[in-house]
Order: structure tokens, then sequence, then C-alpha cells
């Protein structure tokens, strides 16, 4: 990678252990602040939000052109926590090109991720380390640390003309949610996401 | 994944010390006699063709639609080994679709992976565990174990849409060859890649 004219091959580390890449270009910090009415215990979400707005999750990405053929990848850690009894967990979105998919590989910590399609459907997969999630075109996603005490971190790929599509998921949230109930995680039904299209 | 009707997301784990996938759709095998022609030493490669037709390489695949917007993706074991002074390697290819990109995520091992533009541009990039590497459209891709005896794995991903052209590497092989000198991994140029241009 001498010649940074062309569009060369190049390679890098994942620090697992660590949680970041050893090369990247962006590295976006998602704080509570930025999920505001994604929690449903809108109490528990204001109050701790007066004493600190605590890092939720972070995305290191390595930049490529946002064309179809090329293809976007980059970390997801999503730290560990909970607001009331609802799980530290990303923003979530479609793909603004709806059929374009994602594969995962997870790393390192204990979670899942949620997902659902426009019409419906919902899906709630294990991500555990050594295991590869492939989601196809049409399903939004959203990652959850299920963990007490351990970041959840996984590599992530998907083609460069997928763009975010945050607007559906932030105004009713996921049709489903994860709670943990005597200490083990939990599938709910989400009562907004039922309201708003009732 | 209860309907199998629908096309909804799954997950499956890699289980890097048997450098197999615990789920996969085709196992592909390449024995040397797949290999005719791509090295160096025809003489070595007769003789030992004569004796056993030995396993070079496997992929594992999961299947998907072979469509822009999907992500193909799966397991490659490169075993070890020379043929002369030249390692065990895959055959290589440029994508069909030369605009498309692959992305990898090396497991286990130590190997590189050849690349080169239809332009004559090249680069060999080292792949150890735990490294991404980041192959952008336009380049042909083969990777080559260096290790003595131990596998190269390695997870890949590239765009449904891709497809392979293995027919201008059968012609001429890759412009580069690795080679073992003073028991180290070495590139020299490809004599025969030169005089099929000359």
């Amino acid at each position: 990678m001498t010649d940074q004219t062309k569009d060369v091959p190049f390679s890098f580390g994942i620090d697992v252990s660590n949680a970041t890449l050893e090369h990247y270009d962006n590295h976006i910090k998602r704080h509570l602040s930025e999920m505001a009415g994604q929690y449903q215990d809108q109490e528990v979400y204001d109050a701790l939000l007066t004493q600190e707005d605590v890092l939720l999750y972070e995305v290191y990405e390595t930049q490529r052109p946002e064309v179809a053929g090329e293809l976007l990848n980059g970390l997801s850690v999503v730290h560990p926590g909970k607001i009331g009894d609802e799980y530290f967990m990303t923003k979530g979105h479609f793909h603004a090109v709806l059929e374009t998919a994602e594969v995962y590989y997870c790393l390192k910590g204990e979670g899942v991720m949620v997902m659902e399609t426009p019409e419906g459907d919902w899906v709630v997969e294990e991500m555990r380390p050594g295991r590869v999630l492939c989601v196809p075109p049409r399903w939004a996603h959203r990652s959850v640390n299920t963990s007490a005490n351990e970041d959840l971190v996984f590599f992530f790929v998907y083609p460069g003309h997928s763009g975010h599509d945050y607007g559906a998921i932030e105004k009713t949230g996921f049709r489903k949610l994860v709670v943990e109930r005597d200490g083990k995680p939990v599938i709910i039904d989400n009562p907004r996401w039922h309201a708003s299209r009732g």
C-alpha cells in the first residue's frame, strides 16, 4: 500500500481484547442522549440522563466508496448495561436500499440480533464468539448486549450501496424488545410498536 | 429459522480448529490434478501426480441468490505443502463482474494473498489470524499457504453478483509466484506470465 493514488488492497488487524481496529477511518460513538424514545422505561431513561450521558456503543468503520460492488465493513462494540430492565443496544436500521444483505462475525461477548421486515416478520438470533450471522435483504437489524459485564464485539460487512434508513425504527422501535427477567434475557412485545400500527 | 419457505436470517458457527463450518451448502475440494499448468515445476508436478492426487484446498460455501445486494460467504482452507519450492495455493480468479470487491477475515495459519489487476498492477498481502484483508474491485486474488504444517483458514464475503473468471489466470497464472528460499517465502516473477504477454 505504498502508492496512495491507486485503489489497492489493504489489510488491518482486529484487536478483539481492546475492541478496536488497528486501522479505521470513522469512529462513531452513540450515547444515551442519542437514543431518545428507544427505551421502554422513559422515567429511568430521563433519570439516568440527568446523571451521565453514558456511552452505549461504538462503531469503527473502514471507508470505501458507497456504490454497488464495494463492501463496507467495520467493527461494532456494544457495551454492557441496562436502562431499567432493557439491555444496551444499537439504534438499529433498515438499509435504504432494502434489497441488500449484511453478514456478521461475532468475536466477543453475548448478545442477540433483533430483526424484522417491513411486513412484520421478526427473528431474534443469538450472537456468540465464532458464529456467523447472515441477514438476508429486507431485514432491519439491531444488536443487543445481554452480558452483565462484557462488551459485545462483532465484525460486519454489507454492500457499498446499502445506505441506512433509521426513520421507521426511530418512530416506533422494533416489534420485539429484549429485557432481563430473573437474570436472563427474554423477548417481549414492544407495546409502542403495536400502538403505532393500531 | 423454523419457516423454511421464508427468506429468514440464520447463523452458524465456524469450527476453526477443525477448519469447517457448522452449516454449509457446498463443499468444494481442489486436488493437484485440477491445477494443471499452474505450478512452475512441471516435472515435480507430474511426478507427484503419479503418486497421489493430493488435496490442495477446500472451500465451504453458504448458498445465497447470486444477485446484487446479496452477500456470498464461506470458509477457505488451504492445506500446507509445496510443489517443488512453490507453496500450495488456490487457483485464483478475477470476478466476472470486475467491479466487485471481496473481504477476508483470517482465522488460522500463515499465508499471503497474491493479487493483480488486468492492467498488471500487483500486491501481495500477508494473512495472519485476526487480520482483515480488503480487496477492492478489479483485483484478482489467490491465497497461498506459507506454513510448513498448518492449514491456512479464512472466512470470505463477496457480492452476490460477482461471478468468477478463471480464464485469464488459467492461461498464464498470476504475475508473481510465492516460493520457498532458505526456509522463507519469497515473491518472484512468473516467467510464463511475461512470456505470454511478450
